[in-house]
């Protein structure tokens, strides 16, 4: 295999330009790694005239990205244009429907068409490859799809949102809120133009999605995946979080379990000493076990021009190199529909309250978490200069649906103000 | 591809017996991964009578694995039974001659014998896979030779001894002496039969020579690598490195420089709150830094049943479904010679010093230093209760060599007691 392996690449924002770099700056290293050229014939995005400080005189330039995935002088596609529908959407099925391999860094467009695209692959016999949708430079798909592949894989997790993240951590180290580090977020470029894609967990959920169906087996479903955003997350939280030895994260957690499938986006809490604990800033972190191997924690850059295009090049050698994996990792025509689980796992619950500053108001609530069948771990109540008084319990083991039951029980009382905050406590 | 892939196992040790248990427990994941189903046809060991915990009755036995790896019904060798030369090497080299893919854990081999034995298997069209030499679990040789093939690595480095590492962190923890620990270790069944391999850093060594060729293009050099045990680490040097914010590791460091490629495998201090520094018990590390994606870190279990037969299944799904990559990840013939750098790059070091409590023995101290050009960033002088004072230097950037004439300097003057102790400061 010597002929040269020729992109079409959709998009020149950040990651194309980066993807473009590095095709013109390694190309000996690529080809020596690969056993050819890697070689880049057409490219496109809105506007021609723009300086992006590449030199793409030498490529075509095809407006429509839809010609472009029909060119026959490109063997793969690179699409990185984003967008779960639209010129996205209709360039990869062109891609397939002409023989393209097609590569992406489009998580949405995976999560939510992800198994009609590759069944459409499979019925065309072409593969879409994706490592730059989830985690970055993370070689994570990877990992999961081929060098675990021996495991039966019991929890995914991970920290995949590198803007909540950093929010969250500088909550921590800076003592600011997170409205203020909203601001900060957006005049840094952090957020995405639907900031609630970023804030509200969805970016994240995009990613577990893809990560749950190679892990598991099953049909990517957004769908059922449960999640809450980091918006309601105070200082006071994060402080007394940290006070009881936990760190607040947003994790994604997949998990198979006896009665269907879990998929979480939601902040909880972590030990402070673990490694995702410990996390810092924009960074992500997939940790994936497996019935063999235990634990293997995966650390890198969650975005960015260099640590994206890397991953798109990771799947551009695979190709070059000849490789063709299923989509999900096994045939989309074999991927199971996932049962949602009814119940979630028990796990130990973080509750906040604010207590009115009444006798007997400690008991009342203490009762109502007994009647419901919840057990306390640690409590504590702390000072306080107006008339409620900040109380944090650790729960034992429950199920969401339990603590719910003491949940509504607070509201029903005259002795907790406004609203408890209950998050859970990851195991990690 | 429906035929089943079928696997020939030399060598039925923890490793050799946990990849027939993923084989048999997960035939159906296995072949919904693969497309094809993988099944053992013949093993191999020394003794055909001992009781192994799983059901070998269903396969050839053959007492020669030479015989086994020239079986006309297998498609890959799998040699798991270690060792250098011997019934390894010489097994390895019959599967390659007679058409065999081989998978092994075997770093040792590979490391005195990779650049050989890849040039037979590529001038048979056949490659060595080997996923399971270097950290046990952690998915390792595939995110460097694949995920990450668009980079130019410009680093990788990594704790790869988990019996070092436990030594370490339990000197730090229990307040417990080297001798004490190793043992321990001897006692746990954590030493291999040769106890050097582990405490002399020479087990790690090999599995940075791998690295080190797959980063950079190089014929594997153990012999170029510059190697220290851990023996010499004590008790105080743990404490003060702790007091001076770093955690002494067993580091090997790959790195390709304008004055050559170096390479290492030495106890370093790394900064306390680092991943490489927080790093307990038997876990492995392994970061790689690139041209794009800046750093990503790997961790997981280093050895032990699952993980380790994890990772031999991952070469063997690998084959199943058709990847066929050089063994170092380019072709054999195309590797270079790793010319071993001159001079090492500037470092800040950590020295330790017994001083004659006399006036002037500082300041000779210190005119030694400056008058080599190295130049001190900390110094600390503890309290004592005999006639010489522990004084602890960190000093600025500087190289080994310039370090060695001051370290000369401390030798013919007569204010310090015994041999300093010198150890890098590795940026991480």
């Amino acid at each position: 295999m010597t002929q040269a392996l020729r992109l079409g690449i959709a998009g020149l924002g950040t990651v194309g330009v980066g993807v473009v770099k590095i095709v013109r700056q390694h190309a000996d290293l690529l080809q020596a790694r690969t056993g050819r050229p890697i070689e880049i014939t057409a490219v496109s995005a809105r506007d021609a005239s723009k300086d992006r400080g590449v030199n793409l005189s030498g490529y075509a330039w095809e407006t429509d990205p839809v010609a472009l995935a029909q060119r026959d002088d490109i063997d793969v596609y690179v699409e990185l244009m984003g967008g779960e529908n639209g010129p996205a959407k209709a360039s990869v099925e062109a891609a397939l429907a002409s023989g393209k391999d097609v590569v992406t860094a489009n998580k949405a467009l995976l999560a939510i068409h992800g198994q009609e695209l590759a069944e459409k692959a499979e019925a065309a016999g072409r593969v879409i490859r994706f490592e730059a949708a989830v985690a970055g430079g993370i070689p994570v798909i990877k990992s999961l799809t081929e060098g675990l592949a021996g495991n039966e894989i019991t929890r995914v997790m991970g920290v995949m949102n590198g803007t909540c993240n950093y929010i969250l951590t500088r909550m921590q180290s800076q003592e600011l809120g997170y409205n203020a580090l909203f601001e900060e977020c957006a005049q840094l470029g952090y957020l995405e133009a639907d900031p609630n894609l970023d804030v509200g967990g969805i970016d994240a959920a995009h990613k577990l999605a893809l990560l749950s169906s190679i892990a598991f087996g099953t049909k990517p479903n957004f769908d059922g995946i449960e999640i809450e955003g980091i918006q309601q997350i105070s200082l006071d939280d994060i402080h007394q979080a940290d006070d009881m030895g936990y760190r607040i994260k947003l994790l994604g957690v997949a998990q198979k379990t006896a009665r269907g499938l879990v998929q979480r986006m939601q902040p909880c809490l972590v030990p402070s000493g673990s490694a995702l604990g410990q996390l810092e800033g924009g960074t992500n972190m997939v940790v994936i076990e497996g019935d063999a191997v235990e634990q293997v924690v995966l650390r890198g850059p969650g975005a960015g021009e260099g640590p994206t295009a890397s991953a798109v090049m990771g799947d551009v050698c695979d190709l070059a190199r000849g490789l063709q994996i299923p989509t999900f990792g096994r045939p989309a025509t074999s991927l199971q529909d996932a049962a949602p689980a009814i119940t979630g796992l028990p796990a130990p619950y973080y509750l906040r309250l604010a207590l009115f500053d009444k006798p007997g108001a400690l008991a009342k609530v203490a009762a109502i978490l007994g009647d419901a069948g919840v057990s306390i771990d640690r409590m504590r109540q702390y000072g306080h200069s107006d008339s409620t008084a900040p109380v944090l319990i650790v729960t034992h083991k429950t199920t969401r649906a339990t603590l719910d039951v003491a949940l509504d029980g607070f509201r029903d009382t005259d002795v907790v103000s406004g609203e408890p905050v209950a998050l859970r406590i990851e195991e990690v």
